[in-house]
């Protein structure tokens, strides 16, 4: 009944070591069928190298198992929270990739200084505060999904031009149409987070890239006249 | 008679190499068999490209050679006194890995910024101070172990929370329920440390995670009530 | 008809995952053909998993296309004014290659320190400012050629003797006689780019390499009286 | 007739790569025959793609080609004189390597900060000021050997002791027993310059590794009481 989710879902998890964004089970990814109102999502703790479609398990939007055998991923209910809020995203992926978390640990936003950034959003990449004492020792997973809504409205960012996040002593969270652009979104992320570092090393005063320069890369590539990529 | 046990160490000595953790032979894993009162041990200086389960040499807790026709580690004695003083580890793994060394030349503890960090631990690692003259010159490797315990003692750590520490101007030691986990631990060591490094070179005033979020993820993973992973 | 040229681009686009130089499709090589006065490009956005030496595109020196059914690069304007106006090259390589993209974004040179970066050219690696705003809202990337050609004039450099060009805010541009000589060149770029970083990282103070040892290394590879290499 | 020693020395060649020393041809090593007073040396920019052993070179001790039909390596010369004045070596290494360049680049000696370096060799590892005008314009390569000689007599520096040295702005050459051994070298000193360059990044206060540690490490390993390795 689920075994195409299932696929799709595992597929995309099976993609995280590949790309070199996960050191043992550090990482989970899920992904969504709108239809059946039900996501897809990794078991918790269980090893890349032994994970089965069959072991991905099928989740509602309020984070109840609806099949599987497993116990999904501890950070199921900000996914389900995720789904639940933003019903235009298909996929979810969650990582501690390394540059990604030291900027999560540094508290700070990701500037957007160049074109490799700017071809993917328009905005720095946003850091949500730490959540407050009474979000954490609440329900803490689901607050972490109301935690990026919150940055999201502050700052006035759109989650279908910004489709990446950082929990600050944490590490990112990024979503896409699909599973797979999630994950997709995740690399970009990963290597714009080094970037960036490398950047400020070799020249802390590091202007961001101009708007105008920002735009037409954003453009071309999401824009209604774009001409990055096969049009498909 | 000590197939099993030279085969656990074994294969947890290999798993160096598959991580990026040892360049050549900088690195060694033991495995211990608490009924028959031995451990197993990685001979010196033997590359990985060429050991046997068979080359693995057993020792008792005084790290007198029990069988096997090779030398064990130089670091045996060490190995030895943790194994007779925490009768509840079941491995040992030291390693030179890059990020970890660079943590323990500076001589530094490696500060809690995060929850993949606490995620395994909610301290910070600590740096046992270089040995004084006298430990060097006399029972070093045995000095060694002793190092370790006096740090715990002084910061008040429990070794079952912290399963990692580092030796100033020399590296790290972890351990853990069983060889494979010690490796494990290795890892996530050099991880950590690697995260750290960067997180202070783009926040140099970045302060430690704050307790309630440092407790949320160690508890979720190893309190009463954690739901991380399959419970088994 | 284009049947070899389609190879020979195709092969050298595939060097570009191989030697670490791109993230998914983040990069692209052409090769011209002097004597049909055309030149073969990667189509835009197509993964290097799933590139053929078919879908490579054909165009003219005003980036027409020639033959081919898919959407030629997006920086085929660029790669095409440079081959009209540089008749002396064979191929071009564009890549945002990780660390010459952050000496790019730091808007910086990359100053010439040592015999690896003398080795391909003895003068710092240009890089040309970002676009004026016209340019950019402009024929963008037929700018960013002329760009280049404005750096190169005032800094009177040779596009003989320097073969590469970092844009600021984006990333490298390299050439070559062949299309492999400037996959060859990303590389060294890409190498020098992380050299240099890492120079400063040491010593801030470091300077440049001195005139005699910076021709020295030039000359015996690239003067009349070479003797690196087998001289064919 | 050449045979025996063409194998010793491309089998090392062929470690460079394998071990990430190199960049396409960045590198060479050569292996000596004291008996026949010959070496062999790695041919002059041949790929190690394509590279077999009956491409080696064979030159004598002042780097006169004695067998083969390609170009030696535009630094046969240093290695020539290095056989000539140091008999007891039987192979050199000279790589690129990114971190132990960066070092020589900045024009620094590497400071002993750990006990992976004082395993290899219980002095900083030095840098050789860049040659003076004449020496570069002169016969440069034999140069190089004379300023490697000045450095160690400067220092009082043992090449038995030392086997290891950075060419200011230029880069690494290693030495060893055999032409493995270089390699060996070659990869540690790589190692070492990484561990340094992090370590005084994570604290530019470190401090040289004390003397009793420094010697302890050193002797257990290379002492007449060596208990490191399997004494063979």
């Amino acid at each position: 009944m689920y075994r195409t989710l299932q696929e799709e879902c595992y597929e995309a998890n099976m993609q995280l070591p590949r790309l070199g964004l996960v050191l043992f089970t550090f990482g989970n990814v899920s992904a969504v069928d709108r239809e059946q109102g039900v996501f897809a999502i990794k078991p918790s703790g269980v090893s890349y190298d032994i994970l089965t479609p069959n072991d991905i398990v099928i989740c509602d939007y309020d984070a109840r198992v609806v099949a599987g055998t497993l116990r999904p991923s501890s950070d199921t209910k900000t996914h389900a929270l995720l789904y639940k809020t933003w019903s235009d995203i298909g996929g979810i992926t969650h990582t501690h990739s390394t540059h990604a978390v030291a900027w999560a640990q540094a508290g700070l936003d990701i500037p957007i200084f160049g074109t490799t950034h700017a071809d993917h959003t328009h905005h720095d990449i946003p850091c949500a505060p730490v959540l407050t004492d009474a979000m954490i020792e609440g329900d803490y997973e689901h607050e972490t999904g109301n935690q990026i809504f919150d940055v999201f409205r502050e700052k006035g960012l759109s989650h279908t031009e910004v489709e990446m996040v950082l929990l600050q002593n944490h590490g990112p969270f990024t979503w896409g149409k699909t599973a797979e652009k999630s994950v997709y979104n995740a690399a970009v992320l990963e290597e714009v987070a080094r970037m960036a570092y490398l950047t400020l090393q070799i020249n802390p005063n590091t202007a961001r890239i101009k708007d105008t320069l920002r735009n037409k890369h954003y453009q071309r590539k999401h824009g209604t006249n774009a001409y990055y990529g096969q049009g498909c």
